[in-house]
Order: structure tokens, then C-alpha cells, then sequence
């Protein structure tokens, strides 16, 4: 397969470029592309700018408000209710997260419920602005349908991710997970590339269990753990769903498809202030050492290294700040077509 | 096998005198034998009345101090870091969460991690008396080794539990789990009864999956999801063991062997009062409907029922408060010796 090697600051000013194109100011466009260039620095570019056509359209029809502000609604020392104002999911976010950092600081801790907002990207990137000021930061957001209650085989709930980040002497350690076994996206690259899957990641409409990726891309994806999975996901709605004001799953409209109904998703935010806990020298100190025992331990045959959550990202992410991001030709092509459309550069 | 019939409140006296005798206040004993008989209740026997014998072997030797009073050494708006004073964990856990609830009421959340604690029983326990103030409750504890960081063989992290649960118009909706598949007692159980057990529950000393219990045992138990599970066990030790500024899993002493080190867990609880984001009583209105929603999906062949985590609970804690809780007899008897010794009327 064909790649193209572009800078992460080229391509961040690119897509911000574009955004502005659709009325969106420099600073919230920026925030945007820098969430999606993160996830492309990281490797997770499923949630990278291979989405930037999608984002452009729901920008264009207005189904998102490219100059939508965020308000918040409701405020006690350690807490906020906001209002997304259908504004992009990143731009929600930035606001929610930056706020609960900067309460947290006086108050110890600060949590955040968002409502009427839209798909925010990679949550990593929000926890993680909270670990690099020296705090814990916790996130999470519903989404369309795509898991069942345990016992049920209709989707309700998400594949709701949450984040969770803490600072280290280096890089944060930061878990970014949905309660699902794989991503449904795994399972229509298997049906597209007419691969069988293992049993234990989706069921068919009925229920059953399911090996034929054909049959699995239309049914239902199966928890970690089972009900524990299924309870983590069910409690997500319930915080993003419910606490926060928004929709919840089945109510939630299609990202990819619906361009006419605002998707209502809600997200929650928290941040907690290290320093008001146990001090953030002794934190540093002790996740140092923590996290030096659990990389030392024996490895489990054929494993070479023990890798702490994110650890494999921030390693990535630096790489791929100094070497540039290998682009596939599809993605390139997207955005040069984007870029045509608009009429901006292609300086990438 | 033979059983007993015993009621409740008997039980809770029983247990509540027993640990009077060995110093602690009838305040503080009740507390603990609240959340032991209310684990019963719900048939979690696991963390029930069937542990008091170590418990009060625990209390007797001092390792765990029964005069302990925990203290809140940093306090913020919405912050309190707490050492527990080595005293029994649910007189930390019921001192940490009320003071959360308390702090929560007046900034909109409050966050709570303690130190110099011990094992603190049933998690749900301490979520649902948030839940009941019309709360949303969060709590989670670390706990000696029994996990690895996904790619070694070699324990660190404890089964570290966590626990959320939300109001609803009747019973809170609770969810309590561990990041491991099973609970070592499933495996040592299977090894008493000389069943094989499943791939995928827990691995050798060298990290082999394993299907007999009699190694298993001695083995690591596997996370839910892989690098998930085990993402979500490292940050509980991140949070309870670092942040609380206790000790992390393969620091903390064991709880049935070693009478000699307080085992200084850590604990972290946290309550969101619903009244500052979207209200109560839209909450209460909307989780009716959204439960409604999922319970009446269509079932997976073979389901009877869909259930919300923490439901099977409730229901079991209402039949058995008005039938009595069934009681194995060799609880029965560890109960009435430990009466005997103690000189306590054993009226149950």
C-alpha cells in the first residue's frame, strides 16, 4: 500500500484550515485538529483525521454548529453542567476539561456533565491535558448503538469509551478503552478482507454466537467480562446518558449517516488536583518506582517487553513527531479532494 | 449440606457484640457488621459474616487497630485525604463516604482517598449509601497481588474491586466488580471438588494457560479483556495504592496469613450529588425509562430476564430480610465458637 509521510504540524494546520472554511473560529478549529492529529501521532487512526470527510460534512449541513459555544448551565465549586450547544465534541470537551482543571485546582476535584454534544474524538486526549498539570484525569462519552445489556441481543448501549491518565517524571500513563472485546470496525475489515473471527466478539441478531464477519458487522459486540462489561457500558449511559442531560444510545442519531438530527451525546470530565492528595513530588516518586516493579516482571513466553497503558502510544507519538506520520494513499486523497473542494493549500 | 435460618438484625448484633469484645466502640462495630451481614443479605457470602473469624483474629492480635479513628489529614472544598489510623476498613470506608456525601452536598462533588486502612468488605456497601442520598457513588480499593500487568506472568495487582452505583426510584442501581474474569475462590473451589476449569481464567507460574485447578491456583488470575482488565487493575492501584498514599499490591500484607504488618490499603471514594447537574428528580424520570428500555429488549436464547447490575442483589436482600438468610453450617458453627470463646449470648 502506497503512504505519504506528512509532518503532524502541516497536517494540523491543514484540517484547521479547512474547519475555519466551514465558519468555525481559528482557536475552536484548532482544537479539533490537534485532538484528531493526536490520535494519527498516537496510532489510533480510527479516530484520527481519516474522519476529517465526515466532520466536514456534519459541519457543512449544520447538523453540528461550526460556531456553537459552550455554556455552562450550572456551576458549584466542584462542579459543572454544560450546555455543548451542538458544538464539535472537541471543542466541548476542551472547554469541559480545561474548566475542571482549573476548578479542581481550587478545589480539590471538579466533575464535569456535557449535553448536546457531538462525537469528541480520542478521550485520551482530554485526561491527558489533566495528567500534564499535574492531576488524574478521568473521562468518558456515550455513543450510537453497538453493545447489549447481558441477557439481551439488541444493541442499546455504546461502545461508550472512558480515559483514565495520571502524570509521571515523563510521559503520562493513560488507559483509553471501550467495554467491548474488539471494535466494529474489526469486524468489517475481516468481512471486507473474507476472514473468519473468533467466537467471543459479536453475536447475530438472535443472539447466537457468531464466526462469520458477514453476519457479526450486523449484530451486536460482546462485553469484556460479560455482565461486567456490559454494566460498565450500561453505567456510562447512565453518567453520559442520564447525569449529563444528553441522549442515550438508541437515541443517540448515526454519525455516519444521520446529517439532519443533532446527535445529543453527552460526556462527563473529571479532574482531581494530585496536590490536595497524598502531593505530587511523593506521586511522581512512587509511580516511578510502581511502575519500574511492574515493567521488571517475569514475562509471559514470547513477550519482550511489559507496557504500561499508553506506554506504546507516547512512544509512537514522539517517533512520529520527529519522522512524520506514514498517511495511507486513501486518506491522503481524502483531504486533497477536501482541500480542492475549499479551495486551501495542500501544504502537507 | 445442612443450613440455618438466621434473621438479619440477630446477626448483626451477634456480629456487632463479638467485635466489642475486643475493644471496638458498639458505633463502629456496628458499622462493620452492617457491611458483613449486608454482603449476606445481597449473597455475596463471600465478603459476608463467614470472614469474621479472621476478622476477629485480625482485631485480637491488633494488627488491625480496634481502636483506630480515622482522621482527615488534607482537606479541600471538595477533597479529603484520610488516614485510616490501621482501623477496620469499613470504619474508614463509612467514615471516608459520609464525609464525601457531606462535601459533595455543598460543591457539587467531593473526592475522598485513605491510607492505613484494611480490607473494607462489600464495595457495594459504601456506593449505594451515596445512591440513597440521591448520590451518584463511586468506590474502589487495591488489595494484595493476584493479578499481572498483561504481558508478565507474575502478580502485582491486587483483584482490586470498584464499585458505582445511581438512585432510582426504588432500589440504586449498584455495580461491584473485580478486573479478573473469576475470583481466586472459584479456582481453589475446583480444586476441592476435582473439576478441570476453563482456558482464559487464569495461567501458570510461567504464564501458560491453565485448566487445572491445582496449579491454577498457585497461577495469576487473567484480567477481563487483556490489557483492559489489566488497565483498569494498574490504575486502581495508581488511585488507591499512589494517590491514597498507601502501599501497592505486592506491598500489602496479606489478610489471612500475616497477623504481624498492618496491610495499609488504600481506598478511594467519591460522590456526585445529581442535584447540581441535571436534577434529581429529571434523573430519577429518565433512569426509570432508560432501565425500562433495556429490561424489555429481546433476550439471548436461553434468558429469562435481562437484569441491571446490582438488581439479582436487591431482590435477594429483600426476600432474605423478610425469610432469613440460609446459613452453611460450618458458618453456623465458626459463628457459635467464636460466641463461646468470646462469652457472647449466641442468639441467632
Amino acid at each position: 500500500m502506497e503512504t505519504h509521510r506528512v509532518q503532524w504540524q502541516e497536517l494540523r494546520r491543514l484540517c484547521q484550515r479547512l474547519m475555519t472554511r466551514e465558519g468555525m473560529s481559528e482557536a475552536d478549529a484548532l482544537v479539533c485538529a490537534d485532538n484528531l492529529v493526536d490520535a494519527d501521532l498516537a496510532g489510533v487512526e480510527s479516530h484520527g483525521v481519516s474522519r476529517m470527510t465526515n466532520y466536514m460534512k456534519r459541519l457543512r449541513t449544520r447538523v453540528v454548529d461550526p460556531i456553537g459555544k459552550p455554556e455552562t448551565v450550572r456551576e458549584s465549586a466542584a462542579g459543572i453542567y454544560v450546555d455543548g450547544k451542538n458544538a464539535m465534541g472537541m471543542v466541548v470537551g476542551d472547554y469541559a476539561m480545561r474548566k475542571c482543571i482549573e476548578k479542581a485546582r481550587e478545589s480539590g476535584c471538579c466533575f464535569a456533565a456535557a449535553h448536546h454534544s457531538n462525537h469528541f474524538g480520542m478521550a485520551a486526549y482530554y485526561t491527558m491535558m489533566a495528567a500534564r498539570e499535574g492531576m488524574i484525569g478521568f473521562c468518558a462519552t456515550n455513543a450510537p448503538p453497538n453493545l447489549a445489556p447481558w441477557g439481551s441481543a439488541e444493541k442499546y448501549m455504546g461502545t461508550n469509551p472512558f480515559s483514565i491518565s495520571a502524570p509521571t517524571k515523563e510521559e503520562p500513563i493513560t488507559l483509553d478503552m471501550a467495554p467491548s472485546v474488539v471494535a466494529m470496525g474489526k469486524i468489517i475489515l475481516a468481512a471486507k478482507l473474507g476472514q473468519k473471527i473468533p467466537e467471543g466478539w459479536v453475536v447475530d441478531r438472535q443472539g447466537n454466537p457468531c464466526t462469520d464477519p458477514e453476519i457479526g458487522q450486523y449484530g451486536t459486540l460482546l462485553p469484556i467480562g460479560g455482565p461486567k462489561g456490559s454494566g460498565i457500558a450500561i453505567f456510562t449511559e447512565i453518567l453520559c446518558g442520564i447525569l449529563a442531560g444528553a441522549a442515550c444510545g438508541p437515541h443517540i442519531s448515526h454519525f455516519w449517516k444521520d446529517f439532519e438530527n443533532p446527535q445529543n451525546v453527552g460526556h462527563v470530565f473529571w479532574a482531581v488536583d494530585i496536590d490536595r492528595f497524598c502531593g505530587l513530588e511523593y506521586f511522581l516518586a512512587e509511580i516511578e518506582k510502581t511502575l519500574g516493579e511492574m515493567k521488571s516482571l517475569d514475562k509471559t513466553p514470547g513477550t519482550q517487553e511489559v507496557f504500561m497503558p499508553g506506554e506504546i502510544e507516547n512512544r509512537r507519538r514522539a517517533r512520529r513527531k520527529a519522522e512524520g506520520i506514514e498517511m495511507p494513499e486513501g486518506v491522503y486523497e481524502e483531504l486533497r479532494t477536501l482541500a480542492a473542494q475549499y479551495g486551501v493549500p495542500f501544504e502537507i
